[in-house]
């Protein structure tokens, strides 16, 4: 049901997004660092601190905080060994069939377009930066957190990709309306 | 990682998504019940009977489970109030802009092709059978089943519309290989 | 390969998107009455302008166009005779089973989160306003067409309840940063 | 509409997408070849051939064939120069925030479930195997061919690794039902 008196917390879910991270050692210059890895050759002129501040952009879109403090949840209570079994294995093991992650993930990476996507599977695959520190912890649950920084550096990705590219509404001929 | 020697609980899990299903009222009858109400004019021959059959069979893909088990679970939590702030009030009031049962969603209606996809959407407005059934109750928290249920009519939609098609390949010159 | 140096073509892409759309008799009007009708009870201050210009809003999205001009072009060859056989039977028949347009109109229903989907599927089945007009149309090959109108309407739908949603961040204690 | 008499062109379409993959040089044990560099470490006792014999499995789908033919014929007429303008510039220059291609193999790669996607990315950017003698091949248009070829490889690898993860379904006690 569509509820409009419903104050929507953006503010709060952000914090708690934030918040979560934090506990798990991720913060936003280790996720500004993979952007800039994976960017820089393309848009030599933005510095770390650039980077860093987009990410802070993108996690402002309540789209990417609904679905990542989503995942974020599910990992704590893995972590606490509170979810119903079986999920709470499947989880707690990062079973490879279990997909939820990956679709969690690849709704935030969609927001910027499609052309995020082969990003967020890159840094999956290849394990860059604080990805593959998550990915090598033991003792700990890191099922969703791991896609959802991929999902979070894809997004900055395609971002600055539509931002950047040249167009024919930078002349003076543009009629676009 | 994918840790190949995990025994993955399928079983186990369909087990739980037909107790959570079960709990809220939501019967495989009553889902093949919408089934038939939006298929039955172009696929006359089939039964009750042997639309329910076909939710049963949707119901076994890994996939299917995966995304309907973990949104059944979010549903409990937030039934007992234990999901973090602000997320509980999110799921608890089914506030229209968090999308994550919408995407979850997707998921499952995906898996037979984009064309179960119109099916989720149009059962999700319309509130057909049990779907509207769990619209209209209040005290509980039913975010992520109604678009569990219209994700499993899309997936068994999209299903038969594909085993159903006549195909070049029923012919004998076919050379498919 | 990314070809930093090409002058994406943003405006002319409007421009064609919008000239096909002519074509075939589809006005920003029509799909602005189209959203009037899902969404003037959840916003009533909105006039029908408010929403015709939203539409076009929309529209200036460069994946939105992406999407839609290459369906409208692929219907404009199947309407030609021109695409390679067996792709020109399957389009000019709009068979049930080729998801391809769905595929496009999802693309461009998810630029505004996962919300957006439901409406699309809803009009994609209700068949309303110019929608239904173009399903009905003999002779022309509408196979795309009626899916980007319905994924702009879901665009539109998904921009505006992100856009109205009251928010924490409304307030002045908001500290998101 | 759903024209129930239309007989759907599978095995037509089937020798469609080789004919037209053949023309560029992709065979399905060059793609059967990135499969097994991809997988070989999980799934050793796999040989070329069985992975192959997986790759044209795949390609049996209607719905792979269907988003891989459109994509193919693209590439065709944008090759001859015979796509509307400015879309035959968008291909033609392959530029990165064309995003339909991307599109088309995430559609592809869903097929066996979101596991598959992060395969496709990773393939998309390390241009590997037949994938990068594509993108380095010099006047010819290979915008969508080589995002299929990635899409393809990651749905054998989502099969496979739904076909080979251990479930409790293959024990006695399985009351899957």
């Amino acid at each position: 049901m569509r509820t409009s008196k419903y104050i929507y917390p953006d503010n709060e879910l952000y914090l708690y997004v934030v918040s979560q991270f934090i506990n798990k050692g991720v913060t936003k210059e280790k996720i500004g660092a993979i952007v800039y890895e994976l960017e820089h050759e393309y848009l030599p002129d933005l510095t770390l601190e650039d980077y860093t501040a987009e990410v802070v952009k993108v996690l402002h879109k309540r789209e990417v905080l609904n679905n990542i403090a989503t995942g974020l949840y599910l990992d704590k209570m893995a972590d606490k060994g509170l979810i119903d079994a079986p999920l709470q294995s499947i989880i707690e093991n990062d079973a490879g069939v279990y997909g939820v992650d990956e679709t969690l993930a690849t709704a935030v990476a969609n927001i910027y377009g499609s052309i995020g996507l082969t990003n967020y599977g890159f840094i999956d695959k290849a394990k860059i930066g604080v990805v593959g520190d998550l990915d090598n912890k033991h003792g700990v649950v890191n099922t969703f957190i791991d896609d959802a920084v991929g999902a979070i550096v894809a997004a900055v990705a395609g971002k600055l990709a539509h931002a950047t590219a040249k167009s024919d509404l930078d002349t003076k001929e543009a009629v676009f309306d």
